[in-house]
């Protein structure tokens, strides 16, 4: 992929994209024909009604079913790092993604207790690295975006693809469901700018502590944040402009994995910040692609539900957590099941011998 | 115990919340030690953390564990009903306990789906019921409480020790975590009441449409609540008055089934709006049993949330759903043992080699 040209990275995008179309509403309507039939007040389950039906139309089926589940997790470096944005240094990147080789970290917990795997790739760590990951990195971290952009749009183009080619592959073993997730030590700063640009929020309503940054960090960030919008005046028209000049490798690889996941009508499980930061930048380059996102937790980050609402997603789960990795979304597996269950299990008031509603 | 006077029966419920004290500090600071050294920012898995805590000071242990979950589902039926103020017939109290022994209704589905038991209880039901579930009726329903108490303070002690004893029955029989369930057409119409008198809220904050109730059937179901208050003018400084006058056997059986987990020690599940209000009734009772209450969903019921509040709890699950039968509650038990894995099996920084954080 490195030897492609720009033109032809853009190119596999768009035919990557050209692929995306709507939801099957034929199916969605004979899912909520059945849920209607279902014992219980009509809608009165709510979103896991409408996560059923969601299933229904993403799989062309009014019988979805999920086979196998995987989380997607992608690891890089960030430049801006450099300015002193996080709490932790940046050695933690590759140490976490040990951790999560050795099984660990909060999302192979999680992911266990879900029945679901791990795939970890390495997009763009800065360190060296062995082990059992996938190893696509295609630089070793962005550049310090306070300086210049944070990477080419080349490499936002490689990293894209990067991150739809794991999914491709996953789906071609059989995954059907998928959770974003992230790892990179300082990734809320990338994740802040595309959030202030792409809603066109001030940086106060959307620069957060991220793993834990003080006061004086949390300015520190904010003005790190406005000075790399200054120098590279990113276009918010122009979502690779964005990805390129104040994204993350990880971030294009999380809207990559969700263009293919759509293009492949697979469900995606859209994390917290970082990956719905990635899901803004998928939005923004084909916008039917958020038919096939599932909203997770609300994130203690301050722009994340504004980030949500702008992709017309209400967090199902309030945890107050800001982890990141993929555990608010494969925390978010057991409901997406939950939905399936009730549409196959349920009785119907025929069945049990219910009476109807009067009205 | 219907043999019981009144005032034996007081004693029992004395003697019961005089065993509730608090957390064990001690262990949930033990707990809270373990997750901070955690391979994760402190405090980043947020409510899931608090729920660790909370189950280590519950079980007075570092350690605590989840060994059998079930779901305590009362039924009651309500003369209330009489007013028109549910979209079904009061037939279809009991057509869905035979759909809950059959396993067709939605909380059996969920259950499954959590590897937990429901144990439905006749506390109340209007109708001659057979079958397995736990028989230990109170009335055959409540009286309209539109036109004189819904019950006598006798018939509510009773329904309150039914409650604590089937807890007590299963507690002893190995369940330590809990879900509150509830089924009996009409319900919300007493909920609502109860929340309004202990919230001190107008009806139009509290009443909402049940299972489905149209515009005029909403306007019935006000005037019918308003009705009981005015005829019946409960105390709302006397729990057991507001039970007994506006309240429901089955939501008197919850408020003695988180008696008796308080007790016991045993963590319980707070389902939707009808358990909220049974919730609320054990907190009048005895208010240091909250700490043992963990929130699960958010209802459509637009009381619910205020009575949440009013307990200290928000909820961690947002799924608009408005189903009782304890579904919210036995969802969460997801994330309940979530917070266990976090705790028992993630590595430490030492063990992992991940640097900690610097401020």
């Amino acid at each position: 992929m490195e030897n492609l040209t720009e033109a032809q990275l853009y190119a596999q995008l768009q035919a990557l994209t050209a692929n995306i179309s709507e939801l099957d509403e034929e199916s969605m309507t004979k899912v909520q024909a059945r849920l209607d039939m279902l014992t219980k007040p009509q809608g009165s389950l709510g979103e896991l009604e409408q996560i059923a039906k969601q299933l229904g139309g993403i799989q062309r089926t009014s019988k979805p079913q999920i086979n196998k589940k995987a989380v997607l997790l992608m690891a890089g470096d960030h430049g801006i790092a450099a300015e002193g944005v996080s709490a932790f240094p940046q050695e933690v990147t590759p140490q976490m993604v040990y951790n999560i080789i050795s099984g660990g970290a909060a999302i192979n917990v999680l992911a266990r207790q879900a029945n679901a795997e791990v795939f970890c790739t390495d997009v763009g760590v800065a360190f060296p690295l062995e082990g059992n990951i996938i190893h696509k990195r295609v630089a070793n971290g962005t550049q310090n975006m306070a300086k210049g952009p944070a990477m080419s749009r080349h490499e936002a183009l490689q990293a894209l693809l990067v991150g739809a080619e794991v999914a491709k592959e996953k789906i071609l073993a059989g995954y059907n469901l998928f959770a974003t997730g992230d790892l990179g030590i300082g990734n809320t700063t990338p994740s802040s700018a595309i959030v202030a640009l792409f809603t066109n929020s001030p940086l106060e309503d959307v620069v957060g502590r991220g793993t834990g940054i003080d006061d004086a960090g949390l300015i520190k960030k904010r003005q790190a944040i406005q000075k790399a919008i200054d120098v590279n005046r990113p276009n918010a028209d122009d979502a690779l402009d964005v990805l390129s000049k104040v994204g993350g490798l990880e971030i294009a690889a999380i809207a990559g994995s969700i263009l293919q996941a759509a293009a492949s009508r697979v469900p995606i499980v859209i994390d917290g910040f970082i990956s719905t930061a990635g899901a803004l930048v998928a939005s923004k380059i084909a916008p039917k692609c958020t038919a096939f996102m599932i909203p997770s937790h609300g994130s203690v980050e301050p722009g994340h539900r504004k980030a949500l609402a702008s992709l017309g997603l209400d967090p199902v789960i309030n945890l107050n957590m800001r982890l990141g990795e993929g555990t608010g979304a494969v925390l978010t597996f057991h409901l997406v099941e939950a939905a399936l269950h009730i549409l196959n299990e349920m009785a119907t008031f025929a069945d049990a011998g219910v009476s109807e509603q009067s009205n």
